[in-house]
C-alpha cells in the first residue's frame, strides 16, 4: 500500500477511514499506548507524553487507571471503542505476546512491540519470538519489532522513541528517511541530523524484524514524494538478494546509503547476539552487492547524516572535476589533498580553470593571491569577492564541484556569505559544498546554510567525502542511461 | 636557549632580565606592539588588547597616538626607554621592514612580523623576505615569521594571534604543544581544543620561517617539562632530513604528531604559494621519513586535536587486544568492526575475555546481556555495573585497552558515569578510552571526562582511531628499546 503527499502530511486526525499496514504505522489517525503509566520515570509515559503532541486519537491502556495525562485510560485493547490504527505495546515481553494477540483480534492496523527478550535473547526467547509472529500471520495486522524504539515522522508529530525529547533533540521535518536495526543508532542519528538542522521524513527502527523489515520500507519509501534521500542502519539483511534487488531500482531513483555493520567477525557475531542477525556473509561480497546496486555506503552515523544532507539537497555531481575556494591557504592546500589523494583522500581531479575563468577571477582577486585551483582569496576577502569567484567558476564547464572553504574570521567578510551561497546555489547549476570554520559564529552560520540546502561540514575531509558521494552517484546515473 | 618548568609557569613580570632567543618569544617580560592603533577594528589594535591580559610590560608603538588601551604610546622602537624582549610588527610588508630593522638594532630579544607579502608572494616578495632576514643574521635578534599570526602561551596570557578571542575561543592552560606553518590551521585547532577543553602549552604560528622554524621549536619542546604532546602543521620542512632526526630524538621522549599537507600535486603546489614552501619530495618518502622517524601523522585539524588528547593524557597501550563496551548492542558491533576491519577500521585485535573476567562479568551483568567483547550492558546498565565492569577488564591481562561507548540516555545512569571513568582510569592501568553518545547532557558529561583527563569522542570511529595512535606509540616505543 502507498501513500501519497497528501497523506503524508495530513494533520488533522481522520477517525473514521482505519488505516492498514505501513499506512497505520506512518500516518495512523489513532494510536493506542499499552501499558501506559501515571509514572513519569515509566517508559510507558514517556511514550504517551511524546505522542500526546501529534495529530491523532490516542488510547492509554492500563487496567489500573482512569485517566493519564488527561487522556482517558483503557482497560484493555478491546475495550477501547474505536478503531485503533496503531498500537504500540510497552510490557514485558511475555505480556506483550498477550497483548499483541489482544489487538490482532482487534484488527489494530499495526503493532509496535518495543519489548526486548525475543531473537536476540537464546532460544527461549527465539520461540517467544517465532510465537508473537505467528499470531501476525496472515491476519492483516501488521507487526513492528519486537526490540524497538519504534517510529518518529515528523510531520505528523508521530513519536514512539523511547527516550524523551528533552534527553535527545528530535530533527524537524524534512525529506531524508532512516530505517534503522538498532534504537540507539538511530538515536544517535537523529541528535547529529538535529544539531545540523537536517530535517527526517521518518525514521523506523525495525528491531528484530519479525515481520516489517527493511526491503518493504526501502520499497515504500522509493514511493515517498517527500522522501528524497534513503539511509540505513542493518545489522542483518533480512532477504540479501531481495534487499539487492529492490536497492537497485530505488538507487535509479533516489540515492540509498547505508550503514551495514557486522564487517568484521568480531562485529558480525555480536550484531548476531544484538538483534539476534543470521551469520552474516563475507563482508567483501556484501561490499560488492551493494556497490552494485547502486549503494554508497557509510561506517558510522555521523557518515551517514553528512551523506544524507548532501544527497538529499544536491543530488549529484556531473563529473569529478573540484574546484576548491578558500581565504586561508592552509585549508586549500589540505582541501586539495583530500580531492586527489587516494590514501586519506578521495581520488577525484582538481579542475584545470578556463583562461576566461581565470582572467574573470584575476578582475575580482586581490593581486597578490593565487589564481589557480585552490582558488586563495586570502585574508582580503570579501563577500562581493566571494560571490563573483562562485560565479566565475559556476560559469566554467570545466568545474564539475565547487568546494568552498568558508572561514569567518577574515575582517571583511560577513554573515551575509550565507546569502551569497544560497543565491550562487539557487542560480547556478555547478553544486558547492561547504566547510565552515569560524567560533561563535559559526553555529548560526551553519544553520542559515542548511536552511539554503547548501551543505556544510565542520572539516574539509567531511566536505571533501560528501563532495565524493555526489561524484559517486553522479557516475551511477550515468552507468545507469 | 631552553627553559625549566618554573620559568614557563612564571606569571610575574620580570622586567630587568633581559630574555633572547626563543625565550623571549615564549615568555617574554616585555612586549613592543609595532603598528598599534587606537581603531578597534584594526589588527594593531585586537593585538594589543589581547596581550593586554599578560603578565608583562606593555609598549604600543605609534607615532600618532599618545596613549592606547590606557598604555604610554611610542614613537618608536628606539625610544623606549626600557629592553623589549618581544617585538610583534603589525605594519605593511615594506614598513615592516624598516621596523624590523630598528627592533634588530635595538636588541629586541625576539621580533614577531605578523605581515604578508613576502616569499609566498612572488620573486619581489622573495627578495623583500631575503632583505628582513639578512637583518637578524648575526644580530642575535631572532624572527618568527614573516606571515605569521605569532604565538599563544596560556600559561602567561601571551596571545598575538590576529584574531580576537571573542571570535576565535583560546584553549585554556595545558600539555599540549602546537607548531603551525598556517595561521588558519592553527585557529581551527585552537578552537577545536577549546571545544574539548583540552590545554596547551603553546602554539607558535612559524609562517615563513624566515628564521624560527619547525626543528628548533621540536627541539625546544622536547625539553618543555610542561608539554606532553607535540603537534605540527606543516606544508614543507625548513630541513627534511634535519627534521627527520630530530623527530627520531624527540619521538623517543613524547610523541609527535605531525599533520604534512601538500600531500597531492595540487597540494604541493598550492603549499609553494601559500606559505612560499619549495616543492616537497614525493609523499610516500616523506611517510617513510615520518614513521621511520616515530612521528603520529594525522591528516586534518580535528585528527590533530583527537590524537594530541589521547596521547598528552595517556600516552601508550601495552599492545593491541582492545575491549569494547557499551550499553546498545549496536555501537559495540559498529566499534568491533572499527576495531578488527583493516578497510574502513584500525586492524587491531578484539581481546580474548579470561574465563576468571568472564565469571567476575556475569556476576554485575543483567542474565541476557552478552558476557563476550564487546560486552553489552544493555539498557538495565548502571553506574555500578560500568564501575565493576571496567574493574574485572582491567584486572584482564589479556586486555591492553578499553573502548567504552558512553550512552547517557538509559535510565539507570546518571552523570557519576564521569567519576566511574575518572576512578577506573586513576586506579587501573589499563587505558581507558571513551565515545561518548547522549543529546543534552553530553557537553557536560565531556568536560567532565576531559578534566579527568580521559580522551573522550562524540563518534566511534574517531575513538578506536586514537585507540589505534596507543597501540602504534606503544609498538614505536616497544622497538626503540
Amino acid at each position: 500500500m502507498r501513500v501519497g503527499r497528501e497523506r503524508l502530511i495530513c494533520r488533522k486526525p481522520i477517525k473514521r477511514a482505519m488505516r492498514r499496514g505501513l499506512d497505520a504505522l506512518l500516518s495512523p489517525g489513532s494510536v493506542a499506548v499499552v501499558g501506559a503509566s501515571a509514572n513519569a520515570t515509566k517508559i510507558g509515559n514517556v511514550v504517551l507524553r511524546s505522542l500526546s503532541k501529534g495529530s491523532y486519537s490516542i488510547f492509554p491502556v492500563n487496567p489500573k487507571e482512569k485517566e493519564i495525562l488527561g487522556f482517558k485510560c483503557y482497560e484493555s485493547v478491546s475495550s477501547i471503542p474505536e478503531a485503533v490504527d496503531l498500537a504500540i505495546i510497552v510490557l514485558p515481553a511475555e505480556t506483550a505476546v498477550k497483548a499483541a494477540a489482544e489487538c490482532v483480534t482487534k484488527g489494530v492496523g499495526a503493532v509496535i512491540v518495543t519489548s526486548s527478550g525475543f531473537s536476540e535473547n537464546g532460544p527461549a526467547g527465539r520461540a517467544l519470538q517465532d510465537r508473537l509472529a505467528s499470531l501476525f500471520e496472515g491476519s492483516g495486522t501488521r507487526l513492528l519489532g519486537p526490540n524497538t524504539m519504534g517510529v518518529l515522522v515528523p510531520a505528523h508529530g508521530l513519536d514512539t522513541l523511547l527516550i524523551p525529547a528533552e534527553k535527545s533533540p528530535r530533527p524537524p521535518t524534512g525529506s531524508v528517511a532512516m530505517v534503522s536495526q538498532s534504537g540507539a543508532v538511530a538515536i544517535a542519528f537523529l541528535e547529529k541530523a538535529a544539531a545540523f538542522g537536517m530535517g527526517i521524513s521518518s525514521c523506523v527502527c525495525v528491531g528484530n524484524k519479525a515481520d516489517i523489515e527493511e526491503c518493504e520500507l526501502l520499497e515504500r519509501l522509493a514511493q515517498d514524494p517527500v522522501t528524497d534521500c534513503i539511509c540505513m542502519y542493518l545489522e542483518s539483511f533480512s532477504d540479501g538478494r531481495r534487499f539487492m534487488e529492490s536497492a537497485r531500482r530505488v538507487s535509479a531513483l533516489k540515492p540509498v546509503v547505508v550503514l551495514k555493520s557486522g564487517r568484521s567477525g568480531a562485529g558480525a557475531r555480536a550484531a548476531s547476539s544484538h538483534t539476534g542477525a543470521l551469520a552474516a556473509s563475507s563482508d567483501i561480497l556484501v561490499d560488492g552487492a551493494l556497490k552494485q546496486a547502486g549503494v554508497i555506503r557509510a561506517y558510522d552515523e555521523e557518515e551517514l547524516v553528512d551523506l544524507a544532507r548532501v544527497l538529499a539537497y544536491i543530488g549529484h555531481a556531473e563529473g569529478d572535476r573540484v574546484c576548491v575556494v578558500a581565504s586561508a591557504g592552509g585549508f586549500g592546500v589540505i582541501a586539495a589533498d583530500y580531492v586527489e589523494s587516494s590514501d586519506h583522500g578521495f581520488g577525484l581531479r582538481m579542475a584545470e580553470l578556463s583562461e576566461k575563468t581565470r582572467g574573470d577571477l584575476a578582475k575580482v582577486m586581490p593581486a597578490f593571491s593565487s589564481i589557480r585551483n585552490p582558488v586563495d582569496l586570502t585574508a582580503e576577502v570579501t563577500d562581493e569577492m566571494y560571490d563573483a569567484v562562485l560565479r566565475a567558476l559556476q560559469a566554467d564547464p570545466g568545474v564539475d564541484c565547487i568546494m568552498m572553504s568558508l572561514e569567518l574570521q577574515p575582517p571583511n567578510v560577513t554573515k551575509g556569505l550565507v546569502d551569497v551561497a544560497a543565491r550562487r546555489r539557487a542560480s547556478g547549476s555547478t553544486p558547492i559544498v561547504v566547510s565552515a570554520f569560524g567560533g561563535g559564529g559559526n553555529q548560526a552560520v551553519l544553520g542559515g546554510l542548511e536552511r539554503s540546502k547548501v551543505p556544510s561540514y565542520p572539516t574539509i575531509r567531511r566536505a571533501v567525502r560528501a563532495v565524493a558521494a555526489l561524484v559517486d552517484r553522479g557516475a551511477y546515473l550515468k552507468r545507469q542511461k
